[in-house]
């Protein structure tokens, strides 16, 4: 990112964990939204279910490497900026609150 | 579809479990695949990670749904069918073969 | 179920599909609970957390396993027994009954 | 632990997240046991398939719980340490494969 720019981008003050690997991300997306294109041709061809559910196991894998993906982003970033944060202005409570949403978050994946 | 055929009901030789519920899946899957789309949204737009995470699990949740309703209906007609031709025809291996397939399909899922 | 019979081995009058294989279901069942000891040993002797969370994924692996076999026997049996049943003296409504029942508790270990 | 000791017992340098809370840890697997051993006594006197399964869900309900438990325990002390030491003495790295063994610790529970 260009600091000699004088207009901030919008996306600037809210840069995430997964910032840098965007396109990544959009790409996997954009796929998993052609895979869940493909199931409702399948519903619509009348396709053989378990056909069909084998699909649906794929798009269920692919959003759980995104989901993995961006936990990871979130903890080395968000978490990790609240700790060092904490250290030096020494605010216990926000990391708390941190790692409790991020549990939250997974514990809502996990099921 | 050949709509050239004249007293075919378009669905008829591929009847499968789902498909009186057709028109069902196919808005569910249309959803998701919206949802996936917002997603991707969310990420191009910076939001933040954990608000992402909670929709991926909107989406997890969401085919959770459309896979068991696909596996009640899968049972319902191609496994029960099965086991009645099995009991006309005495073909028990055609079962075990189909119980076999929907097990598998379930521990994909399982996953 | 015959209550006339005298020597009725306690478990005939309700067999299901499992029980074939019951002693090597017991058997794994004995190792899963061996599996949750030791956790517990992990706890008490402050092992690294991280370690003790591989360990519950291989409990929560072992445990899938069971209950993927037990709903494969459950189908076997159960389900197709039901279907055959309906065949003779034609009562479809007992078949949706269980392939509801089966669905559910399919519902309930995908979550 | 006996304070009057003057050498450190063993486990002392080794604190984790959970360790505050191993009493309450050590109950629920405690528990889970319990019903672990239930389901096999189920097994064995071949109680109905569908009410194993129901037992099965619980068990892995009440291991989910304990693994997300764990998870954020680990996450406030070892994580939030490791991002605290880096801080301080300045080595990213430790933090970097922290954040990766914990993500692959949820990947793990995740499937």
């Amino acid at each position: 990112m260009d600091s000699s720019l004088t207009h901030q981008p919008a996306t600037s003050p809210t840069m995430h964990g997964y910032s840098t690997d965007k396109d990544a991300y959009l790409r996997r997306l954009k796929r998993i939204e052609g895979q869940v294109r493909g199931i409702a041709r399948m519903v619509d061809e009348d396709k053989y279910c378990i056909d069909i559910l084998t699909q649906v196991a794929a798009v269920n894998s692919a959003m759980h490497a995104v989901s993995v993906g961006l936990l990871e982003n979130h903890l080395q970033h968000c978490v990790v900026d609240a700790a060092k944060a904490a250290t030096t202005n020494g605010s216990p409570e926000a990391i708390d609150a941190k790692v409790k949403e991020a549990t939250e978050a997974i514990s809502r994946l996990l099921r």
